[in-house]
């Protein structure tokens, strides 16, 4: 049950230590997790920006209703989704999954197909919809292990993306902010620490048939 | 970095051990960890069913593209989402808090009402849309904990909600199905198993600012 008591550990933090930095070797951790996430088909449609920079943090912090979080965390992530998830894109995946596995291109190349005419027939809106879901995967994925890893979290769906995108240069780089998830240590004196999860009953919420 | 190897260890399983069955104990792990899965503004608009049931799961791989991990994996856990999240669904959340918290009325209620408010004047399918992505935030935190626990797992997008609601009977108690996970132990012979992990390198996915 110690993943428990970790899940029970963690909740979403609203005041950071702003003196205190997370080692390198957390930051590795967090960032090899995110490239670990499972995606739907593999495909990654994802970048995370990992921003440790007091006067970039502060200016986003306008762009988060305020949330002093932005500012005082030891580093802000921002999971971001690719732009354009296109023939080119999935080539690459296959040309990737080919070196790595040494598949043929008999075995690949219909799988390949169908997924390019597949995204080649998706409304664009479909395709962001999809990719950010597969945020929100990564999220929860992240969430989980800032938790075995003793490391505090605010997962913010409240900023503006349009404005995190032109600050982080994310446009000119083919991407879009979609979750922010500022990093660090609780403060002391941050009284949600200490406040009891509120919770439906699992009777509530689970169906065992 | 104990949690990078279980996440290393982790795959999307193809071929279940149809023979073993996973303890009540992990069980309750899995559903203890997704009632504590963050969601937006607390309101967990979500609920998972817990299917271990090979009759059901025979039928239900009819309606998931014939993979037949939902046939074979101990438990098929089916992540739901609320259909209606109105006035009366964020009240209760609010008597929660209040019961759980002792907070006073004076201090929910204008958040509640910024709540009801917000809720009233969405349309329906950015609700919708908005839920499912906390499916997913609950998916990956459980994937998370299937690898600290050993439990084998495989994330799925692709089966027919239609059809399992259906099956489920999940509309009558105002669900709709999102996503599935298979859970139980891998079947000694799944190749995929000893498959390399195909990833983008951390140095394409993550930008350091």
């Amino acid at each position: 049950m110690e993943i428990i008591e970790s899940l029970q550990w963690r909740y979403a933090t609203k005041k950071f230590d702003n003196t205190r930095v997370l080692p390198q070797e957390k930051i590795n951790i967090l960032t090899k997790a995110f490239n670990l996430t499972a995606t739907s088909y593999g495909l990654q449609p994802l970048k995370l920006v990992v921003l440790h920079n007091k006067e970039i943090q502060k200016e986003l912090t306008e762009h988060s209703w305020n949330q002093q979080q932005v500012a005082d965390a030891s580093h802000v992530l921002v999971f971001c989704i690719e732009n354009t998830i296109g023939e080119e894109y999935i080539s690459k995946y296959f040309d990737n999954v080919k070196a790595i596995r040494n598949t043929s291109d008999d075995i690949l190349n219909p799988f390949k197909e169908q997924l390019v005419n597949s995204f080649k027939n998706k409304p664009a809106d479909e395709i962001t919809n999809w990719a950010a879901k597969q945020a929100y995967l990564a999220m929860g994925n992240l969430l989980t292990v800032c938790a075995t890893e003793k490391i505090d979290a605010c997962p913010m769906e409240g900023f503006i993306p349009e404005k995190y995108d032109e600050v982080l240069n994310l446009t000119e780089l083919g991407l879009t902010s979609v979750l922010v998830l500022p990093v660090g240590y609780r403060a002391d004196d941050d009284m949600f620490a200490g406040f009891k999860k509120v919770r439906r009953s699992i009777n509530e919420t689970v169906i065992v048939l």
